[in-house]
This record gives C-alpha cells, sequence and structure tokens, in this order.
C-alpha cells in the first residue's frame, strides 16, 4: 500500500514537466540537474561567441565529450517539436564551432516530429524527447533515477515551490538533504508540513 | 489631385502586405511575382530532397544563380524576425547541398533584429525584410516597380479578392492585363465597378 502515492505521482510526471514552465522553473535547469544526476558536468545560460553574433546556450554538458545542449520547451500538453528546433540547433552548433562543442543535443519535453528525428540522424544531432529515444529518453532518464521535478510534489503553494526553487532545487530528491527542521527554516512550511513534504519526497524517490 | 488616392493607398503598403496572411494569400506567392518583375524565374511551394528529409522550399529563384528562398511571414505589426529563421533557413540550405542551390535567402514582412542580421552576414544569407538592407527592402523592391499587392485595393470584398487571386493574381498591377468586362466576366463585379477598381489600379500603379 506504501507504494501507491509513489505511482500515482510517477503518473503525473508529463503534467508536472509541463507545470515547470507556468511556475517560472526553467526546464534547462531541471534537466541539467538530471544530467549530473548521470555523471555530466553541467552550466546553464552560457553566453558564447560565435562567428559574428553571441549565442545563448541553455546547457553546456560535459561527459567525455562536451555537448551544446538546446532545451525546446513547450508548456501546452499535445505540442510537438518539428524541424525548425532541430535545424536551428544545428546552425548554432556550427556557428560555434568545433572548437567550443563536439556535438549538439536537443532537449524537449513534447514529442519529436519524424522529419525532425530523420534530420538530427543526418546531421549527428542527438535528440532527447518525450518517448524518444526508445531509451535514455526524457521519461526514462528520469524515471530510472527517480529525479522527478519539484513540481511533482502534492499540495506544495506556488510560495512554498518558489521558495524551494530559490534553494536551487528543481528535482524532488534533492530535498532529501535537508531535515525537515531544516526544510522549515528555509521556507515557510512549519515542521509538521516540511515533515509531510519530506515524507512524500521519499516515497517518491524509492 | 489625381496623384492623392495614389499616395495614400501607398502609406497602406505595410498594412496591404499584414493582411495577406489573415486573407489566405500567400506571402510567398507575392513575393514570388515581385522578383518576376525583377528578372527571376521563380517556382513556389517546392518539395526537395534533402539528405535525409523532404524540405519545403518557399521559393525557388534563378537569375545568374540559384536561391533557396525561405519566407518568414508574420501577420502581426510590430513582430520582429529574430535568431531562429536566420539559422533554419541557413540549416535548411546546407542540408539541401550545393548541388541544389547555390545560395540561401531569407524574406521576411517585418524588420529582423540584429543578432539575426549579423549571424546572416557571417554566414552568407541573404536577407530581405522590410527597411532591410537599405536598398533592395521589401518596401523598396516594391515601390520602385509600384507592385502592390491586389489587398492595397479599396472597398473590394473578400470574396471578389479570392476571386482575383484564383485568377492567379497577387499583384494589383497585373490586373491590368484584364479589361473592365474581362475583370467583369472573371469576377462577381459589375462592369461599372470593374472599371473603378482598374482605375484604381492605375492610379496606384502610375
Amino acid at each position: 500500500m506504501k507504494k501507491e502515492p509513489g505511482v500515482s505521482q510517477r503518473y503525473g510526471l508529463k503534467r508536472a514537466i509541463l507545470s515547470l514552465g507556468p511556475s517560472g522553473f526553467p526546464f534547462e535547469s531541471f534537466f541539467a540537474r538530471v544530467l549530473e544526476y548521470y555523471g555530466f558536468k553541467t552550466t546553464t545560460g552560457n553566453k558564447i561567441r560565435g562567428k559574428r553574433i553571441i549565442h545563448e546556450v541553455d546547457i553546456v554538458a560535459i561527459k567525455d565529450k562536451k555537448w551544446m545542449i538546446e532545451c525546446k520547451y513547450h508548456n501546452e500538453a499535445g505540442t510537438i517539436t518539428k524541424l525548425h528546433p532541430a535545424m536551428y540547433t544545428y546552425a548554432r552548433f556550427l556557428d560555434l564551432g568545433k572548437h567550443h562543442f563536439d556535438s549538439p543535443w536537443l532537449v524537449t519535453n513534447t514529442r519529436c516530429s519524424e522529419d525532425a528525428i530523420e534530420y538530427a540522424k543526418g546531421v549527428g544531432l542527438r535528440v532527447t524527447a518525450w518517448k524518444f529515444p526508445k531509451d535514455e529518453n526524457l521519461e526514462k532518464l528520469i524515471e530510472e533515477k527517480k529525479l522527478y521535478p519539484i513540481t511533482i510534489l502534492k499540495n506544495l503553494s506556488e510560495r512554498v515551490l518558489n521558495e524551494i526553487y530559490q534553494l536551487k532545487i528543481v528535482v524532488a530528491k534533492d530535498l532529501l538533504d535537508f531535515s525537515p527542521s531544516e526544510l522549515a527554516k528555509k521556507t515557510s512550511l512549519n515542521e509538521k508540513d516540511a515533515v509531510k513534504v519530506l515524507e512524500e519526497v521519499k516515497i517518491i524517490s524509492a
């Protein structure tokens, strides 16, 4: 019976990721943290000079090689990431030049159109989308290590979510670094509610 | 005094182009026709195979060299064409390969952001936008030869505009190939109104 809430929470993953956006928690912070759990070193919000202009690179991720990651975030369910983001991600990679990055990588919280995926294969652009590729897709990367975003937690007010995000926490599991009293001290939760929140985090992260 | 209506019509150019969209007259048909007046051979709505996918190329234009033209149309005033379309236009050009086209070209009815223009310079992407470049910008190309879109004509119902568009006419000046009686025969205009319309076209095209 103890598993029940965890299961139902996990069903809410897609919705929780969709609600990162409206809450103002950037998807790139979330995905960068997911990558860290997989052994990447990451930085977000990078500004890097290309041939003539400064590009914003959502995530720079290093593990064996250096990846230029573009995050394409949609906060409406049912949206699909089409060809254009794949093309401009590749063009940005080219403009930054081989001396900056080894490979380009497009990450999105939605599905990808078939031509976007085919194009990406052709130019060597790695794509991580919802349910694509079969392995190591966004859902699996999260589920595998239970890296649910804080927006999956129930009964948290927007105010508390924001306070947690101010602590640089966007993956729920990371809350387990705090004791209930620490969490209560750093947010507007009282200690009793902090206990409940951490209990919920333990269940979904188990 | 006879010039007056012409002048006021021409002030409406930006609005007329903006209203191509909602009326369902594609901007690419309009711009292709403008190019023909400048000696280009054009085809619109092309589907061309790239390395792994079929690309839709808005206009193929040939004059000395073969251009791959991407039309970025906005139907809201005040919108600006940013970096992404410049990047994906260039990526599409690369994917189609040098054996298909000599050069890429981005055409838009709005202004372009500075980084889009800088990027385009860097990769050799020609840009024609509203008021950019200083010469041969969209406005000048139109004004120079008075190639106003049919949507600039006053008092034409949507029905008649559609009938005219069915005749493959999107540049008002091309209506002058018809006599009033021919125009009345091919549209729901009566002959008296057809005379008025052609008179208006003559004034703005003079």
